[in-house]
């Protein structure tokens, strides 16, 4: 079983070291673990369903429960506290696009509200139900989940969008293919979700990310079927799979996806190596990347993360005896674990890459650790999101925000943000503890991903509270410096705000103008992408400018937040 | 100077070997030139401008007759015989993004036509006028040729969109840059012009199609400008990139672009191998592309093909002893020549992909010719269009269509679509040369490339009817086996009609809502990507019927060709 209000399977957790405890006390002071509602309670407290009785749709309290929040530290708060406020008044399970498509036109004769749902894994509000006079279905893809079809020759396969990663790859491989997309959520979202979010994998430097793997598919939408053919490459005027990329489930529902595929790597390893300072770290990425050497992976994290992460490991005799030879090596005070990745179906290609690498961390005075730290990585890929619920007994919350920018911008960013959460609740009295690494390097720049740990308040709206301030500050220190407000966890309720800071007004208003010709009533996922209302084109700009100013820089928490104020504000 | 009614610099030719012009008289029989109108007739039939003065727009018969045509058959035979039906108004020639928007605005107020004007190099009809009750304003991007910044730590360049492929190299490798975008067109067409129909280099596989060199930029549009910051991804909802590439002029006029560039290679080289057989090559290029060696060009001809360049070569003896050679290494009948490029940054990984490459050559049987057809083929790799102009003098007409499709269709699509070209002139006893290369690959599948000759007939009329069959019957095959309608030609006036068949009805329908949300009076480029009018969006299925029905694949000449009729229908 899932667990209902919180991470992952419930035979599954990331306990805590003792020693990783007291590291956090000293950075943060000690904490207590807020009281969580029982689910029998919450399923106590849920509302009469205000649909219609649909054969494929179930109104059962626990399922409305179990599909009304996604994986963001807002949801887990409205989830632990039990003060849920709005949740969809049903849930769809439809098993054919046929049955997506009947669903469809039956929400839209009834002015339903229609949330798509996929795993459920969204970290910013993207199935986040928003109240609404309308009554609110889910429509959940989990039964669309088969391999439909596998054309070898041209390594396409056509794949039900509900499919989860594990699904995905276990119907693949079993006939000896990959699509080779792993990002953190793999055990529980889906390929849909993907697709709708922009999602990137951790090995999207050598498989691409969704965007390059999606060729082509099948989208239900409230004016009819989107089907759109495996190319592989077109000149053809618009392209519709990038109407369907980052759509977030407001255009219609993916229910099929076609997917580039890869034969199973023949090779593969990744493999750890410790840099003595950010800047040489920085200076071996760029040359990495840009050799166009096909690599799987480049992670680095910085100096405290790489700390953070040698003492949340446990272990103290091991580790210390690793910073031990690492100081010898010239990696102390401030080295950077850079984890990179190696996939290949050619031995000599594969072991090139692996020689040539080695060279250039040699020549940036970098320390291999062998494949011991690599496979240890390797093998707990997708257990880190456990470790929530671990701080979470512990009275601490973690969080994360992400973003990509050119490199000469990066170390500007970073140390905007980092700052900019660090101090986020210097006014009561707070600290924070904060790090960042890169997960995904690209020629052009990278992506920053950045945590952070806080103490839960003695209650539930001040927790929440110290939450907005983290978030927004994060957020407004990203968009200062010009990063885009999501490199691979997408836009949904959350970072709906901060938009018009890279699409523009134009941007901003074309993008409602294009929503609205495929749900002119505004029944797909309201509130997710852009906040809701949209109001039709105005070619005024006066007309425009009240509309416009909503989502104005200056004040994103209303809009940002209202999605969670229902429940916050029951909060004891 | 250019000319005026055919390809290139005056200065430059490619003469037609004697041995080569007896190939095609065996082939397709003997031929007579058409007569070609003077340059000085055509500007005494040019009528009077339409539109207001403005101190930016130049309305001298000559500017506007040269600004009127691309160079599609269809343009080539509208100048040849004088009779440009629609012409221009005038040119506009800004010189700064803020000129664009003010000219835009003045066409708006005044409710001109605009066609957005790069090299004039299309060879689908994107800048050719259709007639219009309103006047035609063909804005020419041709002073914003300027490299405008470099951001050397990120590899970004902002560069003038109506740099021409010299003007973009020149000022990149200057700094020590190429952008590495090389499509054949490469010496007059420019950045926007490629951006906005999602152009295609001969070096693609290593620099990436136009849509992955594209990072950023502005565009203006009647509505205002849209700012598009370079990230080097993103996850934030809709990629405004990707509504801009392939707009091909109907939402605004591409200024600025920041575009991904690379430093000058260090090692680059152009090697010609030889298979015995088309399946031989076919297979080779599946094992080569999918891994992922960072080649630089995989550019196969078929047998016909590779027979044909042998015959065109001139040099006899030299090709005579290639054969010998060749067909003593197993190369003989049906063999066919493989140009595969290597482009790099380090020695030793560029000298791994060679040694890689002939091992896999060797496993299917190539023979390598070594690097003297690659040098020739890279000294002129810009010429072949020059061809035209030659082969015309002997009265001999040459075009070629492009599509791409998946590997496992790739056969069936390139002998339905031979077959369709070499049967379409039967009816009257001609005959039609045609051949076919792969000019792009993909794992997932490649581009097919066909080039058809034939005869120009004793009138314009016949000749152009005959285009028009041999045109149709192609497009008709493209898209009745299920490739794109363009893998890097575009859409333009010529492909509009058989768009339908990609994007289906809904797809079609959203793009017209698209526009119209752009330039809700159908100012931009009408009848390119879209023929025109554009119906505002009917939610109502039976009063959008009619209009659809216009894009129906059975009857695409009329769409298709219409823009060339007035032209057309004078010719003697």
């Amino acid at each position: 079983m899932r667990r209902w209000n919180s991470w992952g399977w419930e035979t599954v957790s990331y306990p805590l070291p003792e020693q990783a405890t007291h590291f956090l006390m000293d950075q943060l002071g000690g904490a207590t673990p807020l009281p969580a509602a029982s689910l029998t309670d919450v399923l106590a407290s849920v509302p009469e369903t205000r649909l219609e009785a649909h054969p494929l749709v179930d109104c059962s309290a626990e399922v409305r429960v179990n599909h009304s929040r996604g994986q963001s530290l807002a949801d887990w708060l409205a989830l632990k506290s039990g003060q849920l406020g709005v949740i969809p008044d049903g849930v769809a399970m439809p098993t054919t696009s046929e049955q997506v498509a009947e669903l469809l036109q039956w929400a839209k004769q009834h002015q339903y509200k229609i949330i798509p749902y996929g795993g459920g894994t969204s970290v910013a509000g993207h199935i986040t139900p928003q109240a609404a006079e309308q009554p609110i279905l889910t429509l959940s893809l989990a039964r669309l989940n088969q391999l439909i079809n596998v054309d070898k020759d041209s390594l396409l396969a056509t794949i039900g969008a509900g499919a989860t990663g594990p699904q995905v790859e276990a119907q693949l491989q079993s006939q000896g293919y990959t699509l080779g997309h792993f990002p953190q959520s793999f055990e529980f979202s889906t390929l849909g979700g993907w697709i709708a979010t922009r999602s990137s994998g951790q090995q999207s430097l050598y498989y691409g990310r969704i965007e390059q793997l999606f060729a082509g598919g099948r989208v239900e939408t409230l004016e009819g079927a989107l089907n759109i053919p495996a190319f592989p490459a077109s000149a053809a005027g618009p392209d519709l799979r990038e109407w369907v990329l980052g759509s977030e489930g407001r255009i219609g529902v993916i229910t099929e996806a076609i997917m580039r595929v890869s034969p199973c790597p023949s090779y593969e390893s990744f493999r750890v190596v410790v840099l003595p300072s950010w800047e040489q770290a920085i200076a071996l990425l760029k040359k990495l990347v840009r050799l166009r050497l096909g690599l799987s992976m480049l992670r680095l994290s910085d100096g405290v993360e790489t700390d953070t992460h040698l003492q949340l490991a446990g272990h103290p005799r091991s580790i210390n005896a690793l910073r031990w030879y690492l100081q010898k090596r010239g990696c102390g005070q401030g080295m950077c674990m850079l984890t990179v990745g190696f996939t290949g179906q050619q031995k000599s290609q594969y072991q090139n890459k692996i020689k040539l690498c080695k060279q250039l961390v040699a020549q940036h005075k970098g320390v291999s650790t062998g494949e011991w730290l690599g496979k240890k990585w390797a093998a707990g890929r997708f257990r880190l999101p456990y470790l929530r619920e671990a701080l979470w007994q512990r009275g601490f919350l973690v969080d994360t925000v992400e973003t990509a920018i050119a490199w000469s911008q990066i170390n500007l960013l970073k140390e905007q943000l980092e700052n900019a959460v660090a101090n986020a609740l210097v006014d009561e009295g707070e600290k924070t503890w904060v790090f960042t690494h890169i997960s995904h390097c690209y020629p052009q720049g990278a992506s920053l991903y950045t945590t952070f740990l806080f103490r839960q308040a003695d209650n539930y709206t001040t927790t929440y509270a110290r939450w907005q301030k983290l978030k927004q500050a994060a957020c407004e220190a990203i968009v200062k410096v010009g990063g885009t407000i999501s490199h691979h966890h997408g836009v949904g309720k959350d970072h709906a705000p901060y938009l018009k800071a890279e699409k523009g007004e134009l941007g901003i208003q074309q993008i409602k103008n294009w929503l609205i010709n495929f749900d002119p009533n505004q029944q797909l996922n309201p509130g997710t992408l852009l906040p809701n209302p949209l109001l039709p084109s105005t070619l005024t700009p006066d007309s425009d400018q009240e509309d416009i100013s909503r989502l104005s820089q200056d004040e994103p928490t209303d809009n940002q937040l209202s999605v969670h104020h229902d429940a916050c504000q029951q909060m004891a």
